[in-house]
């Protein structure tokens, strides 16, 4: 561990300055500073931090600064926002910072307006794709809950009822990923792995190596009709409110299992509803709803065919270390001028 | 369809008859003949039946006969005498049934002291392995469910509380197979396309392709320490009865997760329950008891660590076709003298 005091410089030591003649005056959440600083400089990166501390202030070398007068030219949207609950007060500062260039974010979507202003002021955006691997293991997991029917095992052994239940296996089994981007393809890496059949979706139809085939959305009636699994996994645009509604789930083979790992706005919840109680769909597993926190009362709670988590599926154990690696990698790509990892243009924004 | 009667000889039609000479006399569950009669003939192979009835007695062409003028010389302990719980009065019929020179079990285990008597009277058993795949999913399943902090999240959605609990990721934990045979082989190639890292334990050591290390029994205390999950799938043999006890579980890893998808016996259940209810061991998925069905009021159903299911680790949806096909297979090595799959020699009961 090199030397660094809290708030100062990091001194690079023997590592090679990317950025000897131009250190990057870049904002961090204090938590991110701290854990990060040493790595940065063990890759060679100079950095002058600005730090959002935990009351939503700005500081340098420990002296409270505003924000028109910090000067920092990057962000990172780390993680530790969402652990302090400061994530809309953290996005609201820097559509107000006068000199942000580059914000890298530690989330996927990209559907909170703060995003489209940033784009709109040229701010270049560079997002994450470190959740996707504890996405792909939430999913499994929900399946394999629902097929080995978690649920009535559990309800007999509270009743000290010695019963087999016969479970479905996922070998043989048929899946569809609504929306086939990283996550997508993650998904099917694992469920592939397990033995079952996978079909993606996405517009641009075509191939791809780790699905037994690819759909565009326009031709997909015929593998919903045959999955068995249907995950919805794109991401909110402005084209798509509740575009998953009454005639996505008429099309579904009874009785399938339906996952949203997407966002909540994606479905017409009312339709999902209706899918549930006629049988259609068999069964629920959300980690996304319209509203979130999903208030009490609201159906999703009790439905007896809905699992319900609170925006978990991306939270796996190695999260924190992907997403810190991906700020190292971006953060040597912008000193030095090389395209940046998930960097999502102004179009996509527009 | 080939035509053929309830309870008569199948008539193979085109199919070459592989023992044209010699009709098998054998025993059929009668729902096992009734779903399997056409396959066979597909074989090629003719067959006399003799039904093993839903009431205990036994018939040939819808007639009853006696057990001691019924003369089968194979026969088939299917899964249909499980369904009908009538495993007990099978096995105990095979043990005098005088002509009997050939079992089939469709079970994996041969701890039944039926079985020791039946290769002692001199009769060849051959196991099936149909159940592995199933086993290898409720171990996957198992560990994602306590992993993702399976009973935590209900009981947030129980009390209707939105709260994100992140979640241990499969990948990167290190899984021990405590017996690695062909149950221990299937979970290893599961976990590692999950990104988990296996070490085997079996006497004959060596390596195996399928797992990142083996290790001899007298030498598994270091990876046994490294566990984050450790598995007991070997077979109950005379030697082992209680044999995983105290000081098994002191040298886990505090906090690791056991899971039991070999025989009940096996364990010091004194011993786990301690273990427990120190934490040295975090949580217990027991599918097997010493006494089945356990009865109700034995703490395994109310410990707040155990996961207990009734010896269903093995129903999957693929175990009756798999075990079907396996019965086909044998007959046909059997008929024609060539080697039994999963044969056991009489040492393996001795």
């Amino acid at each position: 561990m090199r030397p660094t005091d809290d708030s100062g410089s990091t001194m690079p030591g023997e590592a090679a300055s990317r950025n000897a003649g131009t250190p990057l005056r870049m904002l961090f959440p204090r938590d991110g500073w701290v854990r990060m600083r040493d790595a940065i400089a063990d890759a060679g990166i100079r950095i002058e931090p600005v730090l959002f501390e935990p009351d939503g202030s700005f500081s340098v070398e420990g002296r409270a600064i505003p924000l028109d007068q910090a000067r920092f030219t990057a962000a990172w949207f780390s993680l530790d926002t969402f652990a302090r609950g400061q994530d809309e007060a953290f996005l609201a500062r820097m559509v107000e910072a006068p000199d942000l260039r580059w914000m890298q974010s530690a989330r996927a979507g990209y559907d909170h307006p703060a995003f489209a202003r940033l784009a709109a002021k040229g701010v270049r955006l560079s997002m994450s794709k470190a959740m996707i691997p504890a996405i792909g293991e939430y999913v499994v997991a929900a399946v394999f809950d629902h097929f080995q029917r978690g649920p009535e095992r559990r309800a007999a052994q509270a009743a000290q009822r010695w019963q087999a239940f016969p479970f479905r296996e996922i070998a043989g089994s048929r899946w569809l990923c609504v929306g086939y981007g990283e996550i997508g393809r993650d998904i099917a890496v694992r469920a592939r792995a397990l033995g079952a059949h996978v079909t993606g979706v996405r517009r641009s139809g075509g191939t791809d190596a780790d699905a037994d085939a690819i759909v565009r959305p326009d031709d997909m009636a015929d593998a919903l009709a045959q999955a068995d699994v249907v995950i919805l996994s794109v991401p909110l645009t402005r084209d798509n409110d509740g575009a998953y509604g009454a005639d996505f789930f008429a099309g579904f083979k009874p009785g399938a299992l339906f996952i949203n790992v997407g966002r909540g706005p994606l479905l017409d919840e009312a339709a999902l509803r209706s899918a549930l109680d006629d049988g259609r769909v068999g069964h629920a597993v959300l980690d996304v709803c319209r509203v979130e926190p999903l208030p009490p009362g609201e159906w999703q709670w009790t439905h007896p065919r809905v699992t319900l988590t609170a925006h978990t599926a991306g939270i796996g154990s190695g999260l924190y270390a992907r997403t810190d690696r991906l700020l190292v990698d971006n953060l040597v790509r912008y000193t030095t001028g090389a395209p940046l990892l998930h960097e999502i243009g102004p179009e996509a924004l527009a």
